[in-house]
């Protein structure tokens, strides 16, 4: 990795520091301390398609103060190299999350980084708390890409989320705190912002068919319209879910630092494509391939949720789950109907599925007498130990 | 295990066999042939609410020429002994099956043996084929149970399955074969026997509470209405699931014999205690208990899959499975609505969920720079990693 | 847990402060600060088998001016529920070691958490620096058993460890630091404390015999002396294998704070323990049980030297390796000989091992063809793999 | 793959088969029997370095009437395919065997196929029994290469193989039958053929350096003499490891068919290979990459003793053990004394170990305060799950 510039030190004791910067509250606060604590402060805002006016976001920033402003639009960034490897995988933390939140961090540093180098600052700022999986994740993130970066962590003292707090982008958007930390009580309906719910939604189902390659989504087809630009796919896919009820869910899950916290996602356009995508690979993967692919998407996803993109396990992890997917190519057709995904049908070049070997009205490559002697040589082991357990006088 | 009585031969040759009789079409032949074979035939059927009208099962079989006709409610040892065991470990056959007919199979198997030992009959027949998991199931039980049995598997002629095959019990209704074996077609709407589509279900949801004690449904209350027995509660969902749209899948899955199969699944009442008893596990199961859990619910999925209930490796993993959920109890309340299954709430006297410590608004039992302390010992292995892949000259 | 009593405060600010002491220099110089300080001290030595004489650890602690001097003799208790359940499960990290520090630290902590309710202390200190295992493990163990204790942890200005430095229980003795921290130099052949090396080991092998009782040792036989006492077999163990050379590891290890530490390791009597154990579960457990066991066995591993054994997942972890035991009985026939643990043979009333089934000379409970069966069976994935290889063109 | 030609039939009914021709007994009643139902045989016979005279093998099989008779010397692609792939990921089946006779059958298969193709033959036949694993092994490979193979599995009547069976290769020497089969007695000493006692091994050790590149062995360096060809390297290994009594185990593992059996084997220069990639991987790895590659061995070598190396499974397995291994570059200094393979440093320079960071005696990149956060931070779980029971009043 190339070495961080010397810090640019423009007075005595004046240093260039990054701030992360996303026009709220929050970090304006944080942009508004460190100038006055004299530094020079370039303000990085990223668009991940949270649906920000990013000019807006600029003028702020200036207006309070910031030497720079750096605005990246990363949508398509964070969907190629974090949302289809997530995808691929079939992450799921903890078997309901689809993980929108925890893909975004590491893609946020990596650039804050990156605008770090390019500005000559040593320093980055940014203003995740200490209690969320936030602060982990992002500074997990810079210390794995550069040990010797100084981290401003700024605890500002938060007035109470109400009624709730909000993260969101291209992907997903999260919901949690306030009224949510009660887990017995539903979200109330007026918190969901992308996403009818099921009853709301239209009563003609929408019919699509997403074509895979390798495991990663390639085009969308619908109502005669084909859509192969990754950006496009996430967004048709969201406004379609949206309107059709998917992608909402209501946990409790485990936080990194160990804690449990009620979380409420809404992932339109991904949870279709989890759902399709599995279907695809169930049709294609060997069976013994799925199951050791399954064991290492689950560390992937405990891996992602840690904040340790970055890490060596992640990486190795990364690479298998990408040698996984080689021939999980092919296209399933579904339904979006009143909030479900409705797998119609899939078919694949490279799948083992045999129709004429499976018919139960054909002979295949083996007979009666061979599932007969499996059954024999799988029952040895049985039979053994239930005559060691007579012998020991175990019981069941 | 109570030694099989000797043979009872009434003639020379003459042998007794216990025959695993559904009523249908195949099983009749195989019980006329064994008849005309000179044999003594116990036909056995079990009725695990697959919702024949058992009394023309036997009159059919007296008919036919059966010596005894053996009828068995099972439905109770069913739900208790096994699909009470698979909603607590979370059983989940490639991430979309909830093994409806699996957990029969043993039962019956188990239930077969001591008819025959009853009788005093050394064998047993079925009318299982050779290429689904059926066969083997079976078989794999009866000779885990009762080494020495011998079984008359019959291959009857096949009439091809037109259009598809059935397999019902209490807990599932699932449908394969004839049109079905092409998987880019979906199922004809004609097909499903339990559940409306969800367009089709009411426009007004359905809510209801379950509470389970060490991951068991103990009761079901909805609309005013408490349902504590365990077969009561699993008719009760069941209904309440086919009305609102709930419990069907379309999958292709991975055979035991190692092909690939399409199967078509309806299990009303065991998929809203599937999403309920997750729900509820994530809110009480310790991360890392749920991790180890999650690993071993995963091999007792293909185990129960494979027809291995009876085996070493399947006990094992229920005692294991057993302790993981000492704690999970707790309530559920859901809402059912046009095929999906929606969590409203939860709560358990036993779940770590602490709303004082994950508050954000709250200073809990850590401060912000403990999280500092775990981010720098945690990054301690990533920032030497980037410093070895930089010194060996490797990339990402 | 009962509550800890009210802090007894003998003056205003006077505390009562219960101490790990060794009675080495670092935790005498804690002593005396603690006392210069103003609090009262509690001196708490475990008697684990280290070796020291506990009248001058006491004199010593008196003299610098404990209030009371507690000295424990836990060399049963570790034995029996700390290091026989390492045993019977196998425990070794990182393929290597076999944790006879890391078993310790537990009974050290709940011990003088003990002592702390004894004496009404309200916090507990130790000496064990920030950068090795035995801080995470200590604390860990108390914040686990008593999350309200407040700790002191003294990071006593460490002259620098020459030439090493040693830990030691009855279980193994463990060197780190000082000159073996050039992992390229092999360690001096003084170091060693408790066995020969392999070259000066006696020429006449030692043969003794092992026997278990679900999983655990139960008596050892040599030369006419058969001995039952659990203390008594390790202290037997220890001296034998020490004379032939047994039980000297040197590794390269994880820590758990992330960074790579070397580490010599002499554990004489429980590196015979392990083969034994190894050697007759072998013998005993189904084949699939034992897949499962290993990999709870390693998870086990992990979290024991991670300094969870009061976590919920290694104590549910122990309570799945303990079931898995149920049938590990019966005995191992070994020799000593010049560093080696030859096994000479075992044999086990609950093992499935079958010389008759295994014969190649008999015929057994299934055929040629029934293994022809299982082939063809097993091989139809196999074939599949290959052709829809060879269809999507790609290669190995 | 390419397709087989088309069946030589030189006259009506005449077929030509390839036969595994060992030379012993068994093989040779074989081609009498092929030759007398009018096959033309092709003798084929693999020199794997099991030390045969293979121009007495060629005269033998041709005296018997071999039409053809194809020697191949496969050493070279046994060590480079087979071994090395298992040396690198550290296979070792059930803790202890490492998996010699496992290896070398599926290469057998490949160049039996090899053979069958260049001579136009459309069966093979070996002499593999029904109940060990060589039979299963054997034809696994032969079908997942090529589907349509007709295999002739010969059970030629055995005569009781006494006093033992023996299979030998490059890499080891295994024993089994006979007076093998009662495991309370241990083989007798006269059985060894590869390695000395460790008693009669020489009082000098012998010092050797092995430097390793990607996992994969690349030179030994030895009394100044170094080595760099694979089979030379093997070679020397074995010798030096059979002197100093290295490579001796005996164990009783699970067979493929579920049965126990038990085996002694003599494995000494991969022994040696064995213990020096352990103590370089352990010094390499990050312990998270580790934890994954260890799983992933696991499975490997479970598939590789089932036969399976042709598999899907296994040849995913195998791309990402290469994988983990890219950074397993380094040499390890070890003596070879009395049985012993006794570590004495080792060295790298992909390596984390940081002696800066571990010492004790400097201060690294973290506090110890750092520390402090955190455990308290790894406590939160752990507390709660105390507070909890307490709160449900379960006990440990």
């Amino acid at each position: 990795m190339a070495e961080l510039r010397a810090s640019v030190m423009t007075a005595a004791g004046k240093e260039t520091v990054v701030l992360a910067y996303s026009g709220g509250l929050d970090t304006t606060c944080i942009l508004a301390w460190l100038r006055d604590s004299g530094h020079d402060v370039v303000a990085f805002c990223a668009d991940l398609g949270q649906g920000d006016d990013m000019d807006e976001v600029r003028a702020n920033a200036e207006k309070i103060g910031a030497k720079h402003v750096v605005i990246r639009d990363l949508r398509r960034e964070f969907v190629q190299e974090f949302v289809w490897p997530a995808v691929a995988a079939g992450a799921i933390y903890e078997d309901r999350y689809l993980l929108g939140t925890a893909l975004a961090r590491p893609l946020i540093a990596r650039e804050l980084l990156a605008t770090a180098r390019e500005h000559g600052a040593t320093s980055v700022s940014h203003g995740a708390t200490g209690k969320g999986n936030d602060q982990i994740r992002f500074e997990l993130a810079c210390l794995a890409l550069q040990p010797g970066i100084k981290e401003h962590n700024f605890h500002v003292p938060a007035t109470p989320k109400a009624p709730w707090s909000i993260d969101s982008n291209l992907m997903h958007t999260s919901y949690e705190s306030g009224v949510l930390e009660d887990p017995a009580h539903a979200p109330p309906p007026e918190l969901f912002q992308r996403t009818r719910h099921a009853h709301a939604a239209p009563d003609t189902p929408l019919e699509m068919e997403v074509d895979f390659s390798q495991g990663v989504p390639v085009r969308v087809s619908c109502q005669g319209r084909a859509i192969t630009d990754p950006l496009e796919m996430v967004e048709f896919l969201n406004q379609a879910a949206g309107e059709h009820g998917v992608g909402r869910v209501d946990v409790v899950e485990n936080r990194v630092v160990g804690m449990k916290s009620r979380g409420v996602y809404e992932t339109p356009g991904v949870t279709i494509l989890y759902h399709a995508h599995l279907d695809l690979e169930c049709m294609v993967l060997d069976r013994e391939v799925r199951r050791l692919k399954q064991y290492l998407a689950t560390r992937f996803s405990e891996q992602v949720y840690g904040g340790l993109w970055f890490s060596p396990e992640c990486e190795f992890t990364r690479k298998c789950l990408t040698e996984s997917q080689r021939l999980v190519t092919g296209s399933v057709r579904l339904r979006l109907s009143k909030g479900n995904v409705e797998i119609l049908g899939r078919s694949s070049p490279s799948s083992p599925y045999n129709q004429d070997l499976v018919s139960m009205d054909v002979q295949g490559d083996y007979t009666p007498e061979d599932a007969e002697g499996f059954i024999r040589i799988t029952a040895v082991r049985l039979a053994e130990h239930m005559r060691v357990k007579a012998a020991a006088g175990v019981d069941g």
